[in-house]
């Protein structure tokens, strides 16, 4: 055989929709943020102090020992029944919902991509809050999606530009975090939930409900999804996930739907990946039949709590005039605008040489980002960490207020 | 707030390349197969009888009681570190690999998709072996990619028929399962691999190499893959699972690859699903490390042999002159065409009516299907039931055969 002798190395042809996206700005980012010495408020990352151990443990003996055969094997599409049974239950608790309503997926990002790839047509518009989660935004821009940034106040999205922006741009879809928003941490109020399911509804447009964050509350108040509102359960596709309330390692998730879709969804869900993991699904199953998970959950949060107050208090004094600070009622993320004149990307590498990271803001917006905002996560660090972190921070902060 | 008055149910948009595939001829094949007291030789679904299941759940154990905080949360797109070492020891076998070459993912599905969604852009060829594994073929068809089937003889694909057909298709990529294929059960010898390589170096094209099955061997002869040819590491694409030594609810696979295209696998496969269940990676990974898996695969491969041995002998007399059957030296499948006048899809209801279940050959053509083809798992039953049911088999055979 006779290799030809070429003198330049074999290079694989990549999509034209990831060549652009072979060095993420953002995993640089997360690089700096992890090295060494350096406080980080980047990443959503769960203190694994606070994860419920024993009783995942617990239930994976459980599953191999009861079921260990089935759970080695060949699962289905549509996720094991149990599971679907348990998140039924849960879902049921604000929405009426059957185990036939649920579709499993590998984590919240393959919920997303599975319902990408089984709605989106390249050219389609998504409408998405400005500013919005990141990783959603990839999994529908690769499917040749173009975002459109719907402009937000501290209620969420603003009904009126949420509608005005349905009728310019026809969107295939609304992508909406209603609950502790990733990135600013805010939560629609019921009134502004009803205003925007009654501009959905007259639109005929449906909606991707994203609701990670929503049992995360730190003041008891859970608030029902927008999906159980009045007429819109059947045009809402409602995403969960176990990765904030039990585990972001073992990526289990579901997608609650209505009608010809889950069918739709689970021939998408069979095409990425056949199946999730049958036994982290079990594990999950006799999980959530067994744990004390609303007991976990209020543990966690008050927790978080106790973080988010220290944050809030660090960062009060090191704001400038003019800066704008969410105060978030649950969840793992609160953002902070500095104002005119600020640029948190260019401000990072000093942030980092002083021991502190965050994510810059401008990742985060469809279009016309605000360069000024920051994100940062609260459920990481300890109060004293935090307190000690962000006064650092503040210097970085009061050394680039003069530029 | 007003619901409109809508007589019509609302009906989510879903995206064409999905609309066609809203029931799958397949799903309803499986439920036939799956109907009470017909013995199915439709899957390829391992005897749980034969799970290492002891080691799997010592595996989990020790995760679980020395990792537990780690394997309960989040990891990296390219893989767990230790499982990557694992990966590539194992690999390393036939063809040198290291651990940053490996990028993990949830099974072979997921492996096939996230090359799919790096590699192929609407409009692009595949050319795959005609018939082939049709779960890939979905893959790559829900990208936009044009399947082009090129002809197979006794020793896989031949490499005239795929020279011509990448000359007259200019392929984005050739897909290929060169040891105990999906669905034929057939093998390339070393020969064909090295002629095969040739036409690929010649022209430029990359190879995804698919090897669930390569170590499920008869013989104890374990094929190299065609990766491991002078010249064919850096233009191939080489995908392992565990699905088919160890366990297939697990989920857990790896890509080999080389250079900058495995920086698009990692960012494809985050925006597909971030990771892998960590727990998951780190069990396969403590597995490898811990199991004799060499053994066990040994184990397996002599009872599946004793199987595919029963399987050959009942189909012996009852196939039709003229027929043309497989005689597998490893893997799960065998395959036979039953020749001029018989539509096994036409046969299929008979059959189960008589208790019997195959998978119609048709759907395991990219075009022009044989419709008098079958493929038959070894894999599931003990050469009692296999023998009794094919004789069952035979006599449907035998009243198809004067039509």
């Amino acid at each position: 055989m006779t290799v030809p002798e070429t003198t330049a190395p074999f290079r694989f042809p990549v999509a034209g929709r990831y060549a652009g996206m072979a060095s993420s700005p953002l995993k640089s980012i997360f690089d700096l943020a992890a090295a060494a010495g350096v406080v980080s408020f980047a990443g959503g990352i769960p203190d694994p102090e606070l994860f419920d151990l024993g009783t995942v443990t617990a239930a994976y003996d459980w599953v191999l020992s009861h079921q260990g055969s089935r759970a080695l094997q060949y699962g289905v599409s549509e996720g094991e029944p149990e599971l679907r049974v348990q998140a039924a239950r849960r879902v049921s608790r604000t929405l009426p919902t059957d185990a036939s309503q649920i579709r499993v997926t590998s984590g919240s990002q393959e919920g997303l991509f599975v319902v990408a790839e089984a709605l989106l047509e390249p050219g389609d518009v998504v409408l998405v809050e400005s500013p919005t989660y990141l990783a959603a935004v990839q999994a529908f821009a690769v499917h040749g999606a173009r975002m459109v940034g719907v402009a937000t106040d501290d209620d969420g999205v603003d009904p009126a530009a949420l509608e005005e922006a349905i009728r310019t741009h026809h969107p295939r879809m609304v992508y909406l975090i209603p609950s502790f928003q990733n990135p600013t941490g805010r939560t629609m109020p019921l009134e502004r939930r009803r205003a925007v399911a009654e501009v959905l509804l007259r639109h005929e447009v449906p909606l991707i409900e994203d609701d990670p964050y929503g049992e995360l509350s730190f003041t008891g108040v859970v608030m029902p999804p927008i999906a159980s509102l009045p007429g819109m359960a059947e045009r809402t596709l409602l995403l969960n996930s176990m990765s904030k309330l039990m585990s972001p390692g073992v990526r289990i998730g579901w997608i609650r739907g209505e009608g010809p879709v889950l069918e739709t969804l689970a021939v998408a869900k069979a095409a990425i990946s056949m199946q999730s993991s049958v036994v982290d699904q079990l594990m999950v199953a006799r999980y959530l039949e067994t744990a004390e998970l609303d007991a976990h959950v209020r543990t966690v949060s008050a927790v978080y709590r106790e973080r988010r107050d220290a944050l809030a208090e660090a960062l009060a004094p090191v704001l400038p005039a003019g800066a704008h600070v969410t105060r978030p009622e649950g969840g793992m993320f609160l953002w902070a605008a500095l104002g005119e004149g600020y640029d948190a990307q260019e401000m990072l590498a000093d942030a980092v040489a002083a021991g502190v990271a965050y994510l810059p803001g401008w990742s985060f917006f469809a279009e016309d980002p605000d360069r000024s905002t920051m994100r940062l996560s609260f459920v990481t660090h300890s109060p004293a960490v935090i307190a000690e972190a962000i006064g650092r921070l503040g210097e970085v902060i009061a050394r680039h207020g003069g530029r």
